[in-house]
């Protein structure tokens, strides 16, 4: 059973503690039959397991009977500043490592990922470094005692999963490939083995358990201060498959949810994705500025903003930077952006919100037509869709295989698909579920109208990414500017993935008459805390045309991974309930 | 005198509001030689534009006898969503502006900088685009009045300057070179000149006053919650060069603060130090990484921490990304950075304090020895300040017009210098003023000291940048690793620009035995809130040793530039007393 407060346990732990994980779990993919065939493999392997266990003590019995003194000593144990390796050992990182290193002494430092008996005299671990990349390693007693003996090879073979590791080893090239790991031409054989840091006993969560898909994210709502109350277990020598855990015991376990293939998979395509959004922006004229999280007011109306006490005031944290992106615009900046956390006071416990999540801002001046932005945002976004395919190819995989999900559709260029609000709700009245039969062109949509839309777009032109354009005026706050020919509509739309928005953005009024007219229109009195400020911006100089949006990066993440939930997406979900770690 | 408040100014304002400003302000030197001469020159040209506003009003009202029919009047006024230009007119920008252009018909959106009558036939706008790239305008009456007529001469050379325009113009080469501007080698001839965005009649604080330095930081502390009382005001035709404005009114006129050259320039320096940060540490394996800025609980004890109400809870915003960053180490990583807000509910109303400013963290596994994160931390600032010298030369240079200061000295490559806390202490002892003939070893340096120290450097070595390694155990917090061959000295470091500390960092204890039994040495219980989560993650599996460092984007960009606040390098500054804008 689970010791998660314990000590980390000691060393020389006699038996690994938790069974090889099912090697079936990375594969992850959850058809009836790669279920069945990951269970008989994870059944394989654990008989396998208990044989190797049941070998390795019978020999160990021998071998301490014969064998004295341990001539291998000095090769193995715990890591101190005193440690030596051989001066002429290569560092190596095993996605560089290649046939120039066969026959060489190298060094590596990782995770043990796995480690059992093969009889007395031999027993393999799985080394693994970041990400998925992990290679086979042997370790052989020598005839002689060294520099392998039998003791260290017992004490190799046992040492607890997800500890640290540093190993001296030669590079071989084993008989058959190795198809338990990413590394499958070559192998390691060890002569010296230290550990680093020492895991416990029984992990909170083994790494099969965290790359196998989260069961259930409800229970995330459960306030659990320490959170060691409710840990999943996978016993030791578990037949079946490793079953998958919940939520909450994926953050309570945060550093094996961490090194789990699938968040770090994860992780790299937010982290590509970022990046793409960045230079693709710099490269077409946008400066990044960093707009505060700490304001004096609370704009649109005070509701779902955190407030807090500010040495003899009151601050509260920032909805959106769209106030400071428009202060640049107004202080003569052409183009800007900012990458930076967002905060919404919410008390929605859904997989779809987070109190804090980041946001991908952008604004810029307008020149002839606020369709300038719309390229901007359509452009930055198929930028990052088309580029993420090839560069986060592997990861994109590794998603899926343990999370599936169709194929994201993207149009053709020069094919996107923009439709009007109006011509969105036509297409649900005409072609979509009877309940949308009476949509109206003047009221907001619903995300059930915003999802079957969706699926009518998917249908109709092969894409799971475009605009909705010209949202009603009843459906847009007081800065969005009406379409001067057409004032019914506003210069402002939505984007959406997999139907679902994850960008809204539009022209803003950049008169400061109008406006005033239209924050009183909308029934608000220029005069409140946080509008004043607003509109005095415009009244301080003249101020260009202008329109920007902001897209929600956790959501691009989740929906285009359709991960189960956008906490998935982000690195430490917040929510209403939870704040830890 | 200011009306701060009123209505945008009608357009047609009869004469400038304000003078034009002083050419000198650009150039901004302060030594006194440079302000004699801008001071004459502000004379000079205050006394041409009251001659010119006299010719106007002499000429305005002969014309309007005399002609009674605008026949240019489709060619100016105020901008609609119907206006027309050519449509063959090319749209340029003022830095690619070139030779082909002459003798074309163009089109420029610009802000009016300055506009004066030249007689009643002709007048003069300088046009400036994002920085301070402008260039000048020419309005000429046509003879048979049009394309322009005296009428609308008039009216472009009373639009209020900071308004913004669209003009259509033909390029061509002046006589002499047009020297009040950057463009100095073509002009436009102006055909059409439309008002897009007015400014009003009298600016909060005219360019000239936002491009000289700041007189006063220290009003920044009046609690001023709409900030339009207390307006700087610089009246029309002032005969003496443009007198500063104090920070307080920068921030009230947040708008003509980011218009000046100066403040563009230094949110140039920011933006690319931050892309330099961020490439440097991407092409050395490090991997971008969201840390979260609510959390559940106060480390470090508590001090100078933002709380607030948080659903049932109470949450607290994040000091630093250290637990976070380790988390990610813990989790499986190498080597992740941050880039994100910081928070400090610190009661300082300093130049050097701000309460939200913005972190750039790093944190990656050690193999060998935690000099390695020394290494990195030492490069990619070097690597910063080598490369932004010639990235942003000319808004360096532009700066130091303002700011006067002397070039930040580097050390040659190879020569870097790190001194230990030891050596440097008996650097001051031996070197230093008399005060700190007596300071110790084991007592962390006082700011006086590390200024002392700094300058000791600078003469000594030549550099402005270097490394404090070794400080001592007493100096540093539960987390420091000690030095394992003298445990009286940790294996931390800051590292300093100009005698000040813009980083802090260190290699962390990652075995939580040793890490529980240090917090105990402190005198902090490990199971209090904030530690016991700390060290939990330790616990959790094996956590190979690891450092990292923080650095503060703020005063990196202000002690670079040798600005006087720190306030000054931030988009929007924070402090305990001003939250707005």
């Amino acid at each position: 059973m689970a010791e998660p407060s314990a000590n980390p346990a000691p060393l020389q732990a006699e038996t690994p503690a938790v069974a090889p994980a099912a090697e079936g779990a990375e594969d992850g993919s959850t058809s009836k039959k790669a279920a069945k065939k990951a269970a008989a493999k994870a059944a394989k392997e654990a008989a396998k397991a208990r044989h190797a266990a049941e070998r390795a003590a019978a020999a160990a019995a021998s071998g301490s009977a014969t064998q004295t003194e341990d001539l291998a000593k000095d090769n193995y144990g715990q890591e101190t500043h005193e440690t030596k390796f051989s001066a002429d050992a290569i560092e190596i990182n095993l996605k560089t490592l290649g046939d120039d290193h066969v026959g060489k002494t190298v060094e590596l430092r990782a995770w043990i990922q796995n480690a059992r008996m093969q009889g007395a005299k031999m027993a393999f671990v799985e080394l693994r470094e970041e990400g998925n990349w992990a290679i086979q390693g042997v370790v052989t007693a020598s005839p002689e005692g060294a520099p392998v003996s039998r003791q260290m090879v017992k004490w190799v073979g046992s040492i607890n999963p997800e500890s640290f590791v540093v190993v001296e080893a030669t590079v071989a090239k084993p008989l058959v490939p190795v198809k338990a790991c990413r590394v499958t031409n070559y192998e390691l054989h060890i002569t010296k083995c230290f550990v680093h840091a020492a895991a416990p006993t029984m992990l909170g969560m083994t790494l099969a358990a965290a790359n196998r898909p989260i069961a259930n994210f409800s229970d995330e709502e459960v306030p659990v201060e320490q959170g060691v109350e409710k840990l999943s277990i996978v016993s030791a020598g578990e037949t079946t498959a490793t079953p998958a855990a919940t939520m909450l015991t994926h953050l309570d376990n945060i550093v094996m949810h961490k090194r789990s293939a699938v968040q770090q998979a994860i992780a790299d395509i937010r982290a590509e994705m970022k990046e793409l959004y960045r230079s693709y922006l710099r490269s077409h004229g946008f400066k990044e500025f960093e707009p505060p999280c700490l304001i004096a007011a609370a704009s649109e109306g005070g509701a779902n903003v955190f407030r807090m006490p500010y040495f003899e005031k009151e601050a509260f944290l920032a909805q959106s930077p769209q106030f400071y992106k428009q202060i640049e615009i107004a202080g003569g900046r052409k183009r800007v952006f900012s990458i930076g956390p967002v905060f919404r006071a919410e008390n929605s416990n859904t997989p779809r919100h987070m109190t804090e999540f980041t946001g991908l801002d952008m604004e810029m001046e307008i020149k002839k037509d606020y369709r300038e932005v719309l390229d901007v945002l359509e452009g930055v976004l198929l930028h990052i869709f088309r580029n993420i395919k090839e560069r986060c190819a592997d990861e994109i995989a590794l998603v899926r295989s343990v999370y599936p999900s169709d194929e994201f559709l993207l149009p053709e260029p020069g094919k996107e698909v923009r439709l009007t609000f109006a011509e969105g709700q036509k297409l649900l009245r005409e072609e979509g579920p009877e309940e949308f039969r009476n949509v109206s062109d003047d009221e907001d949509m619903s995300t059930p109208q915003e999802k079957a839309l969706g699926a009518l777009i998917r249908k109709k032109y092969n894409t799971d990414f475009y605009v909705l354009d010209k949202f009603p005026e009843s459906a847009r706050p007081f800065y969005a500017k009406e379409d001067p020919t057409n004032r019914k509509v506003t210069n402002a739309y939505d984007l959406f993935m997999r139907g679902q928005e994850i960008c809204s953005g539009g022209q803003r009024i950049n008169d400061p008459v109008e406006l005033e007219a239209r924050i009183r229109t909308k029934g608000i009195d220029p005069a409140s805390p946080g509008i004043k400020e607003y509109v005095d911006i415009f009244k301080q100089a003249g101020v260009p045309a202008h329109g920007g949006g902001g897209i929600g990066l956790d959501r691009v993440v989740a929906w285009y991974l359709n991960l189960p939930s956008v906490h998935l997406a982000a690195f430490y979900p917040r929510t209403p309930k939870r704040l830890l770690p």
